[in-house]
């Protein structure tokens, strides 16, 4: 793809130099804000691509309270619509996702691009206010003005953290960002969700032999546009090569594709950076194809989306009422106690509430 | 706890040799049973704590058609209730939560308990119909007429596994399981949930030096009633202790618990059975204090549980509206191409339809 802009992928015409680099300044009057900046002042920031702007801007579409949610639609409404192209990375803890993204990150700064990484289930642990392991992820990216990578979400996540995602990509995009990297670790539903909103969707595997079956899910397998075994370096390269003839075989076993593309096993190394540049060239190959199966896939997740909020407009709406309340606080004693299922509770209220 | 019935959580009375063994017989003409039994039927196989029976009623709460837990609902209706108790285990994959559970559940059954193992999350592969990573776990277990392991669900996850857990739970509970292990691997939203249903929640790390930090996410320790450093034998056992000390640190740190129950932090081995012994007497001591915490927790899991199962029904309604359909078309394409966001979409369609 590099600088050219096949299939709607707009690059943005960005390149390093040509453009003033966004603000690092730590004084930025955003990052310490007190108060609510306006949508103006925020779009305007999002647009030369600040970071404190654009972390602000993705902690309200991420909020639980609804009022954040709406300010940030405001935001999304106000900014304006870059087509990127986004690529969800999965794999289990511990398979060298850190490492794969910040050598894939820096190799496409290396060729013009401007990159955004955001985490969607991070694996990280907080005591007492510090964040550890947060730090020394991808830490040449994170320094990077032409990358952003979104720190990890603080606390609990929402359970809307998956269809926030689509509005992130789109702030990111926004921002300049023409490729926005998606990371999920391959256990939950997360993955499919990620899945059904890039354009490409990488499943990174274990070069440890034996291993291989360990941390994927079913069905993740026949999602992967490619397989990436990682960390084919020094005493590991035999065994990577194997897990990569071990994914080949599985691979040729599962049903062949509608749209005709063969998802091929690479293996690279993040440390010492080979395969790297075959991993890009593949994910051209794939853009270069018209993102085969793609389009049906998105129109589903963006359909399952919109559904996902009207259920929750509609039971905000319901569960609100006073009178359902009190019946609410009844039933959940029940539910807890064993007495009734969640289903048949909810089926009582709505009864009782003519719904 | 052993066999007395301290706090509502009965052990069923249940010893090895006192009551007939469930039928192993795999000519059971409810394995291959090509129409749907009847309810009566299920309940009774359930009640004799047959296999077949019990896989089947638990396929049905996790399915993705109303009918079948339409289905499920009225099994449960018509099952005793029976409290046994329950008990979360998480940690990432790879950190030997199935030697541990095999160790742990072999003690329990010694100790003259049924014990029942849910996976709620696998992280298996499976091609084109045969499952691999699935025939290992727990052999021993798997095999013990007094034990019974869930086969990990087949395909894609609904979204609903975690509701369906609870009902699942109860299911055990009157085959006669007294105790319900819940695994879920320490990733995703799914450890949240498991926390709010169960009585007693582990957490697993592992016991390599540096590792530590990898694969817990924030708020998981917090909600540990024990931390359990796993793998502590041979080699790794000066790395479990360091691990241990790590960890007990780190949870001295945090804020310490209205109920006054300190997280104590244990090493086990599933492999030489080291540890084992006094993980159970830990949760005795933690039944012992009455469960600390846990009857607010799961109301609260429980009120989610339901408020989710209302916004399913009232969308389920809504979007079924023939003319709402035809609009949820052509939003789709909208927030698909990035022109609108699911939750504006979701809006409009509401405002248009008078919901």
């Amino acid at each position: 793809m590099s600088n050219e802009q096949p299939h709607g992928h707009s690059t943005s015409g960005l390149s390093p130099g040509v453009e003033k680099p966004p603000s690092m300044n730590p004084a930025d009057a955003l990052t310490h804000a007190r108060r609510r900046p306006s949508v103006t002042t925020l779009v305007k920031a999002i647009e030369r691509a600040d970071r404190a702007a654009l972390s602000k801007a993705i902690t309200l579409i991420e909020s639980t309270k609804a009022a954040d949610r709406d300010f940030a639609e405001r935001i999304l409404d106000h900014l304006p619509k870059k087509d990127g192209l986004s690529i969800g990375i999965t794999g289990a803890p511990g398979v060298g996702k850190s490492t794969l993204i910040e050598a894939f990150g820096i190799h496409l700064l290396q060729r013009g691009h401007r990159v955004a990484v955001l985490a969607i289930d991070p694996s990280s642990i907080r005591t007492k206010g510090s964040i550890l392991g947060d730090k020394t992820r991808m830490p040449q990216l994170a320094t990077d003005s032409r990358a952003y990578v979104r720190p990890t979400p603080t606390g609990r996540a929402s359970g809307g953290v998956a269809e926030s995602t689509r509005s992130t990509i789109r702030i990111c995009e926004a921002a300049g960002f023409d490729i926005v990297l998606v990371e999920t670790t391959g256990v939950g539903q997360s993955e499919f969700d990620v899945y059904s909103m890039v354009d490409v969707f990488l499943l990174l595997i274990n070069a440890h032999a034996g291993d291989e079956l360990q941390g994927i899910k079913r069905g993740i397998m026949e999602l992967a546009d490619a397989v990436v075994v990682t960390k084919a370096d020094g005493d590991q390269l035999a065994a990577a090569r194997r897990a990569s003839s071990t994914y080949r075989r599985a691979l040729s076993l599962s049903a062949s594709r509608e749209s005709g593309w063969k998802p091929p096993v690479l293996i690279c190394s993040g440390r010492s950076g080979d395969g790297i540049a075959d991993l890009w060239n593949t994910v051209e190959s794939f853009i270069a194809q018209g993102l085969p199966g793609r389009s049906l896939e998105h129109e589903r997740g963006a359909r399952a989306d919109i559904v996902r909020e009207v259920e929750r407009l509609l039971g905000a709406q319901f569960v609100g009422r006073p009178l359902v309340k009190r019946d609410l606080d009844r039933l959940q004693t029940k539910v807890a106690g064993g007495d009734t299922t969640p289903r048949a509770a909810a089926r009582a209220l709505l009864d009782a509430h003519g719904a």
